[in-house]
C-alpha cells in the first residue's frame, strides 16, 4: 500500500494548490539558497536582471513549444489567480463594447466568472447545468449563442464537480475565452481556436500566486481605456509582464515544470495518454463497483483531472477519507459544496499514486461494501 | 574584500526583489521537497488545510507582535504588489465618497499612486518634491491639507530617489494611508497613527508575489459596493484572505522572515538600530569624500534603506559599478530614471556587506578621486 513514496512524501490528491513533480522540487531545493551561476537565490534576484530575463524567456519558450502557440498569441505572467481574471476579462474585452458576452455554465467556477462579468456588461448564460446539479457539459447543439457576442466563455474543467469538456465548444465565430486553470497542459490544445485562455498556476503549472494568460493579439487592442493600469492586458503586453514586479520564484518553478513536461514526459500528447490511463483506473473501479461508488459526472463529461464520486452514505465517506489518509492517500475529501470524494490527479500525480488509490478503493469495498 | 560570503553567495544590493536572510533560505531549502510533519512541499499544500492555517496564523501573530498591532487592525495577504494597491485604495476608500483624497508626492512611486487614484476620484497633491528633483520630504507645515479629505496618502520611503520620512506626516485628522513597501519592518512603527498600510513583500518581507495590507476596521466598511470581488477589502477581510487561493509559499517565507526578526534580530527596535548603523557607514563615506560622492537626498530626508549618490561623471559611475560587481558587490546601478549609484540595504543585508561596500568606496576614491 502507498506506492512509491519518496523521502516521506505522501500521495497528495488535493484539488489545488496541488502536487508538483518531484524532480522539480528537488531542482528547486538544490538551488534555493544560491543559483550556482549567480550567487543568490531566485527569490532574491531583480526582475529586471539578465538571470530573470532568461527565466522568463525560457518559461515562455517551453510553453510555446508545449502548446505549439501561434505567433499572434501573447503570453502574460500575472497575479491574482483565475478569480481576478473573472473581472479582467470583461473589464478589458466587454466594457464599452455595446454588445453582450456569452457564458456556458458547467459548475462552481463558471458561476463566479459570470457574477463578475455581470458587473462589467451584459452577460448571457447560453447554457446552464445548474438545474441538473452540474453533471455534464452541453453539446454544441444545446448552446443558445448570441448572434453577435463579444466572446463565448467556458470553464474547460470544473474542479469541484469533476466535469470536463472533451473538446472545446463551438463559439459561432466569436472569440472563445477559457478558464483552463485545472486542465491546461494536461493534454494537447488547439490554441488557434481560442481568443484568450487564463489559468491559475496551482494545479498543473506551478505554485499558487502565478496566473498565466494567453491572449490573441487582436483582443489585446480591445482593452478599455482608463482601466486601473494593473488590470489592463494592453499594459501587461506592452511591458512584457514587467509593468510591476512579477512573482519571479513562481515563474521559475513554472520553468522547471514545463521543462519536466518537455524532457521527462515528452510533451502534451504523452501527458494526455498518461492522464487518460490514470483517470481510467479510477473510473473502472467506480463502474465495476455495482453502485457502491457512484460517479458524479455523466460518463461523457467525466474529468480526467478531478474524479468525483459518492459512497452509499456520509459515514462511509468519512471512513473512506480517514482510512485513506492513514495510508498516505491525502486530500480526498470532496469540496464542501458537493460532498463525497474527490481525487485530483493532475499531471504530477504519478501512476503509482493512482494505482494505490484504486487498490484501496477495491479493498475498502470488499471490507464494507 | 567581499565580507562574509557564504556558500558562494554574493552581496546583493538590489532594490527589490532583494536579499533575504540566509537562515530563512536555509530553512526553506531544508523543507522544500517535504515538510517533515506533512510529507509534502509547502508549495503543494491546500490553502484550506490545517498546515496552511498554521502558517497563516503564525505569520499574522509574528507580524502583530513585531508591529504591536492594535486589535482593530486587520491583516491581509494579497497579490498584485503595491501597484495594484495604488488602485485598490481609491476604489475602496475614495470612490463614491463625494470627497477628495490628499496625496503627498516625494518620488516615483507616489507619482504612480496618484495616477491611479485620479481614475477613481478627486485627488489633490498637497505637496510635491517634483520640481526640486525629489531630494526631500516636506515638513508638516508645508502640507496644504484639505479640510475634509477621505485620506492622506504618502510613500514612507521612495526606493528610486532614496528619500524617506523619518516619521509619519500629520494628516489633520484624516486617515493616513501609506505605501510602506520598502521600509516596513525596518524599524518600529506606531500603527495607531495609520488608517491603512500596504507593502509589496519583495524588500523586507519575503519574495515577490505577496502584498501585505494592514487596514483599520472602520476603513474596511467603506469598501464601495459592486467592486470586482477580488478588489474589495471587505471581501478579503470577511474571508480572512482566503476568498481565493493566496500565495501560500510566499506567506510561508514571510513566516520565516518574521520569526527571524523576532528570534534572531530581537524585534524592530533592534532592527532599526542595525539599519541606522548600516546606512550611517555609507553616508559617512559620502560626507567625507569632499564631493567625490554626492548624495542625492538632503541629509534630513536620507533613506536608511536605499542610499543613492552620484560620482563626478557617468563613466566613473559605470566603472564603479563594474569594479564592485567583480568584487561580489552586486546590484549597485541606480534606477534608469535617476542614474548614479543605489545601494539597497534592507533588513537582510548584513553589516559585513555594507562594510565591504564602504571599504570599496574609499578604495575607489583613493584610486580615481
Amino acid at each position: 500500500m502507498g506506492g512509491n513514496l519518496m523521502e516521506n512524501r505522501i500521495h497528495n490528491f488535493s484539488a489545488g494548490p496541488a502536487i508538483l513533480p518531484v524532480p522539480v522540487l528537488k531542482q528547486a531545493q538544490k538551488d534555493l539558497v544560491a543559483l550556482p551561476s549567480l550567487g543568490m537565490s531566485v527569490m532574491e534576484i531583480s526582475h529586471r536582471c539578465k538571470a530573470a530575463d532568461e527565466i522568463f524567456e525560457t518559461t515562455e519558450r517551453n510553453l510555446r513549444e508545449l502548446l505549439q502557440l501561434p505567433e499572434n498569441y501573447k503570453v502574460l505572467f500575472l497575479q491574482g489567480g483565475a478569480s481576478l481574471q473573472f473581472s479582467m476579462v470583461p473589464m478589458n474585452v466587454l466594457r464599452g463594447e455595446g454588445r453582450s458576452a456569452d457564458y456556458i455554465l458547467t459548475g462552481s467556477w463558471g458561476e463566479k466568472a459570470i457574477k463578475e462579468a455581470k458587473k462589467e456588461g451584459t452577460t448571457r448564460v447560453v447554457w446552464t447545468g445548474k438545474e441538473s446539479n452540474f453533471v455534464r457539459v452541453p453539446t454544441n447543439e444545446e448552446l443558445e449563442l448570441s448572434a453577435d457576442s463579444t466572446y463565448v466563455h467556458f470553464t474547460s474543467n470544473e474542479t469541484i464537480q469533476g466535469v470536463q469538456f472533451a473538446s472545446e465548444p463551438e463559439s459561432g465565430g466569436a472569440p472563445l475565452v477559457c478558464d483552463a486553470s485545472s486542465d491546461i497542459l494536461s493534454r494537447p490544445l488547439d490554441v488557434s481556436r481560442y481568443g484568450l485562455i487564463y489559468a491559475g498556476a496551482q494545479k498543473n503549472i506551478g505554485p499558487a500566486g502565478l496566473t498565466l494568460v494567453i491572449i490573441r493579439e487582436d483582443l489585446v487592442a480591445k482593452s478599455a481605456e482608463n482601466l486601473p493600469t494593473m488590470l489592463s492586458y494592453r499594459v501587461h503586453v506592452e511591458n512584457k509582464s514587467l509593468y510591476n514586479t512579477p512573482p519571479v520564484f513562481a515563474i521559475y518553478i513554472m520553468m522547471l515544470v514545463t521543462r519536466w513536461l518537455l524532457e521527462e514526459i515528452g510533451g502534451l500528447e504523452k501527458m494526455g495518454e498518461i492522464n487518460r490511463r490514470k483517470a481510467g483506473l479510477l473510473y473502472e473501479v467506480i463502474d465495476a463497483s455495482g453502485g457502491f461508488y457512484r460517479g458524479h459526472a455523466d460518463p461523457a463529461s467525466r474529468s480526467l483531472m478531478n474524479v468525483t464520486w459518492r459512497l452509499p452514505d456520509e459515514n462511509l465517506e468519512k471512513q473512506f477519507v480517514s482510512e485513506a489518509t492513514k495510508l498516505g492517500l491525502d486530500g480526498l475529501k470532496g469540496h464542501r459544496s458537493v460532498g463525497g470524494i474527490r481525487a485530483s490527479i493532475y499531471n504530477a500525480m504519478p501512476l503509482a499514486g493512482v494505482q494505490a488509490l484504486a487498490e484501496f478503493m477495491k479493498d475498502f469495498q470488499r471490507k464494507l461494501g
